[in-house]
């Protein structure tokens, strides 16, 4: 079975997930400066979760530039990923709305962490269809990066009730990280 | 005349679908604990829902793997199709902000209902046009699976009118029922 | 230049118009079967518009089967196209919302008209850009359908100030007929 | 790495930006024409700004035809230009419902401004990947073009506090001019 139109459908929805998030953008009521004032927060915002979509769309380009093979449990381990990442928008705007207060922030940081097991499932279930030998399996390694990033989501949410600032600049750091590109995969599948 | 681009314009449709649903996952107003508790039924109604349209969406997937040519009747019965998907993100909202009461729950079988009916009749005009004896055709077969749900949405109506919480238990039953991936046609395509 | 990507982005966009419209179905405040009831006028208004947007997807598709090369101005004769039918879910909220009255019904027949013409223009470029020989301007020929298409949509027009069901009759009517495949592609593409 | 995935996301996104844009395009609440006149300002900025998406997609369209490989910058780099577009759905709201105030007019030419020099960071990114003589480093040239809309959308910004419907004028001067298909890179590809 291809795997052309399981990326065709992840490219749709994570096109549409990146994109809606900015419909809770509202216009301000005035037209002056002052107007835009609260939309600072949710701006902040929006530009992280923006970052954090790109991150998991470039990864999923390059993962799945590896994958040869697509079955039953790849395409339901895709639709847990892509379903933890379509309520990234609405935590997004919780976060934006109440200025970074305890429990949206944290919530946020759950919707991270889910979306990166979710993530982490999809790369077991691909390795296990390909075999530990296979270009994908040695591609994704030991996944140091994936790891350490969900003990910072972890970190993030338990610090959200604390110093929400704390978890915000912990989710940043890590996206930080991200964006420098996957070099693991794209050396594999070049070399 | 190709396949491509039904499936391309199909997995579109689904992938917004599945997406704007959770725009109805509002914002609570506040940003403690407490301002989730009534987002509990709304995201059930759409965890409940994503896993329909992804159902749809494998068994689509899975089908058109099969199909081999598409004609006017195929397009149309495919929009059909789409057109009662379409609906599943108003009544899983209906659903989900009245706590599960009696008319909602009912409509929502309707629509299970009528998508069911839609994606039969998407099947019987496939089969029409490749024949008895095709690939697909075989691959369908007498389609078990297919009318037990049909029946199952039907008790669900019905039943939303005494005990509305076991019209949901019965639609979460036929939906875990068909999270088993179709051997059926993947064996057929494979073999 | 290729068309996939014209394609490709048409259908984006034709399966988001199709799918934001049933955003419009708003749902009913309460939980009885009698909330149902104003949404009876914006159902028949989103079916008719689904049906109206099919209609363009399938029509789209055929034609786009039959050209074989692309230039700015049938990108742009396209987007024009598209920005017509971007305004059919806006219109048809306006139609459901208001009871079928003079000037929503009134409007409607202007999209519908602009959107025929915009189709038209596009016709014309892809024949002036394949040549009067070539297998797609014999596929549209004299275009009867859709010049007596824009003759309905004008008397519809007319018509929504005296009576309104009378232009949504109109409406309707053109949709039964063009919902009959357009053999004329059909045969020449295939034969 | 293919270029494929890349034209199909980014084709996603500005399919959804295009196509939300009209969700702004409120339904009016009467139902005779007058219900139509403060739509004007709307109408009129919703067009411009899908003139200018189908302007930046059309070029997109043409530069990436000449693109033979992307890597990580080049991902990031799009992901970059698809933020700004996505701005343009809201800024296009406030400039429409303001009739042309000061700041939204300002604003809407900053998010015009950082649009296009997303893209020339773009057009960087690629050229850096191809080599100096490769011919998408011939097909953007000096780019003249580019360069004077920089300038035009600057001098907006500041016309907008004097006299925004001068900053209006420029932005629609601009969009006019891009409307000229890019025949350089159409050129070099086809000669």
């Amino acid at each position: 079975m291809g795997k052309g139109r399981v990326e065709a459908f992840s490219d749709g929805v994570i096109a549409i997930i990146i994109t809606i998030m900015v419909l809770e953008v509202k216009v301000p009521e005035g037209h002056d400066l002052a107007a835009l004032t609260p939309l600072i927060p949710v701006m902040c915002a929006y530009v992280l979760s923006f970052i954090y979509v790109g991150i998991y769309w470039n990864n999923h380009h390059h993962m799945f530039h590896a994958v040869q093979k697509v079955n039953g449990a790849v395409l339901w381990a895709n639709l847990h990923l892509l379903f933890w990442l379509s309520l990234l928008p609405a935590v997004t705007h919780w976060v934006g709305e109440n200025h970074l207060a305890a429990w949206p922030m944290a919530m946020y940081g759950v919707v991270l962490f889910m979306s990166a097991m979710a993530y982490f499932i999809l790369t077991r279930v691909l390795i296990r269809e390909h075999g530990r030998e296979s270009t994908i399996a040695r591609a994704v390694g030991n996944d140091f990066k994936g790891k350490v990033s969900v003990v910072i989501y972890l970190a993030g949410i338990a610090l959200a009730f604390f110093a929400p600032w704390g978890a915000a600049a912990l989710y940043a750091l890590a996206a930080g990280w991200w964006l420098v590109p996957d070099r693991r995969i794209e050396h594999l599948v070049e070399g």
